[in-house]
């Protein structure tokens, strides 16, 4: 369905520079966008782009209108309002109410008629399936487990054992939630296994990427806050609490009892030791290990970045001896006049 | 069933200070456990809770049992007998026999009367599953596979072709348990795909996490000692063998034929390079890149922690040139006169 | 079927040094091999093992045939030449055509006759799978995907909309292809979701390791060129590029839009952060993060090797200081008149 650039200005709130009448019917990106075609531009990385586009319409922000080429939808946070639009052009098709003829859904179940469940899916006694729900092909939700209305699961996801999913999440394929935590106590001749009985508790409008693992929590619950979304392959532990709107990208590991705060992120390959706590508003740059609590906002940092191998390994046999250097490096100084007088580094 | 404080303490060895007709029904976590509720006290970071909980008892040792406000069961090993008492209040429901009309079992496969086969599963001819195994929702079991008695594939399990998993077993949603290694010899123009021809052999009372791959040896099989436990999103390559006892923890990978010993430690996101030997009792701590052999038993490392993003971005760029800035230091001693005579570390 | 030594060697282009009449039914290791087995020596690491081989034959480059003690297959490159072999002794069963009772095929999916739907499989509406295709039991083929010819998707895969794949491919248990990536705008109060619309598009000879995800695009496509192999639990963002022939190892990650070259080879535990480009022909080692261009062929790493972990602890504190002590350096060199006179290094 076309939709005119005056009314796209108008409904999110964008000043149009160019043509109101001008039709767009789907989006591309800003180097292949042509006629009919909305596209945008948010990261500065792309903007070589924009002089040659072909699109009927750019959304960006002020500062690149000037040299736009065609009409221009302009606004403070491009991205989002791209995202928008974006949307709107291309909206996910509502759920169909019903359940296909393969799917097993145990009497005791209490499943909305407005939901769907999906072929080959499995939904144990006294699951909830909220209004509107979504459960696609292969999936399972395990005895007790909830899922609240307007939530997707994309496919073959596991719902473990009275896990409660809030409103509009969206669960990706392979992900697992509320399965076992990690706890064998040690003991002589082996490990006993701890009881896992803790819930996983999720809230509104969460993302839950693919083969990601969320365990509930061994006592007490797992809990994840509202608007909180966690890319793929990422590994949840017993008794995290990640708070609201942070945000988790792929291949990352929190380990058990680890407290997140609000609008944190986590880039790729973060690993976070347990049993410690991440205050708000922190952000943590890809393959990051946080190992001791973060107490002040701000941008924290622990990934090598690649050198040449020859000049890493060199590099990598010197720091085996780094304290030895610092302390030669100390008693030069000493012998010199040159180093202050207390060093708290050294002992 | 609620069971007497007296019942516990003779029966887990313990020292009761308190109540012996009190009665616990359940656990609950030391901050919030009320009447009726049973909890612990191991880990020394929440021992500031001990002094207001409200639980009917406490499993702890005797260093914390004074200060302990109601009965307590004082242990050597608080954690493992706490683990032992839960198992006890909940107990794992017994496998119900049977197999769900859903379930695809072809003919030829091997299925103990007293398993149960759960709905959506595929057992394919040639697998023997044991007495009372459980096999969940939509699990995969294929040809010649094996899966000892009293084992528990909880859901969404793939257990490829001649796999055999021992006895007491618990492997956890999306495992994938015996599909081809990483066998690619380059050649002219591309790879050839080396056949995957080994196994993957799991000894007894193993535990497997969520998403967690193992992949049959490449000639030769794959092997897991007894008591083994791996927890989530964990890659071991072919032919790897893993001794006894031995825990790894979330998002570690093992290489191809790596050699790890018996109650080794590995932290989580620990990468161990293939073809090495880890000797028993050894510890790595988290994010750690094994890259050689270990013959000691001890703690290892390589994981850097958290700083800074500025302050780590100008470390970083100062480790690049760390070589050279050694070499300085060495050419500054022999100017001063405080170095040694010979620095090994200097070529 | 036992094969001829003779057969072997004219067909693979081997010298043959020992009994042509020899036969040889399967393979099996160095150290293991007996009577009617051929074995192969290609990695120096195991060469201890060749003196006790008791093969009826090894495959191996000239510099050892010296000391083989039985039958030698001589290759320019033993371990291509071994995997040719072992494909002919142990070849994949063929598929065999039709589809089963409980697999789920929605109308309007295009099913060459050839191909097999295994057990509990549902292949959405659109869907087209190619001639000879295998779809392993319990995988979701979703709509208007396609599968080429010969391909393979072992047990268990999830195939999302669009996604096309190409000519003898195989997908391991548990991947995930297709899914959405990780596209969320920040505002004010929460993020907005960008939606994904792009597909991912998978050239032939591509190997696709177990509970691997492969997201499509946001805008534009996914792409992975011929010949790629991509081990387990590798994570590979929207609109990445991978060129022909390159290969990445087990738990790696690849972040959105990242390009990388052709006939690369990535370790594990290798990330790469998003919106860069690696050249062809670049060799990554384990546990490297990749966070800008690399534009000349090489080999590149930044993974710490393991340590003790005192020691360790000691070096990564000075490591805190390092451009500190960088500083404190120069001035002695300052002092001491050992400096250059200009050091880039320091500010």
């Amino acid at each position: 369905m076309p939709l005119r650039l005056a009314e796209l200005a108008v409904r999110f709130g964008c000043e149009l520079r160019g043509d109101p009448d001008a039709t767009v019917e789907r989006v591309a990106p800003l180097a292949e966008a042509g006629p009919g075609e909305l596209t945008f531009l948010a990261n500065p990385r792309y903007r070589r782009y924009l002089a040659g586009t072909r699109a009927t319409a750019v959304v960006l922000d002020a500062s690149a209108a000037d040299t736009c080429p065609t009409s221009a939808l302009i606004a403070n946070n491009p991205y989002a309002t791209y995202a928008r639009i974006a949307q709107l052009l291309h909206p996910v098709a509502p759920t169909m109410p019903g359940r296909h003829a393969s799917a097993v859904v145990e009497e005791g179940a209490i499943v909305d008629e407005s939901a769907w469940i999906g072929p080959l899916c499995f939904i144990a006694r006294g699951a909830r399936i909220g209004a509107r729900v979504f459960v696609g092909p292969s999936s399972v939700v395990f005895a007790n487990a909830s899922i609240g209305a307007d939530s997707r699961l994309v496919a073959r996801v596991t719902i473990c054992e009275a896990t409660r999913i809030g409103q509009r999440c969206v669960v990706h394929p392979g992900a697992v939630i509320g399965a076992d935590g990690f706890g064998h106590a040690p003991d002589t001749g082996g490990h006993v296994k701890v009881p896992q009985l803790g819930a996983v508790v999720i809230g509104d409008d969460v993302d839950i990427g693919c083969n990601t693992t969320i365990d509930r929590g061994a006592i007490g619950d797992t809990a994840i806050g509202d608007g909180v979304k966690i890319d793929n392959l990422v590994q949840v532990g017993h008794n995290v609490r990640i708070g609201e709107h942070t945000v988790i990208a792929a291949c990352s590991g929190i380990s058990g009892s680890a407290v997140i705060g609000r609008r944190c992120m986590l880039g790729g390959m973060v690993g976070v030791v347990g049993h410690l706590e991440i205050c708000d508003d922190v952000a943590v740059t890809g393959r990051t290990m946080v190992s001791s609590s973060i107490r002040q906002p701000g941008v924290y940092s622990s990934g090598l970045p690649a050198d040449g191998a020859a000049r890493f390994r060199r590099n990598a046999a010197r720091f085996r001896t780094l304290d030895d250097l610092a302390k030669r490096v100390r008693r030069l100084e000493a012998g010199s006049g040159t180093g202050e007088e207390k060093d708290h580094d050294d002992e």
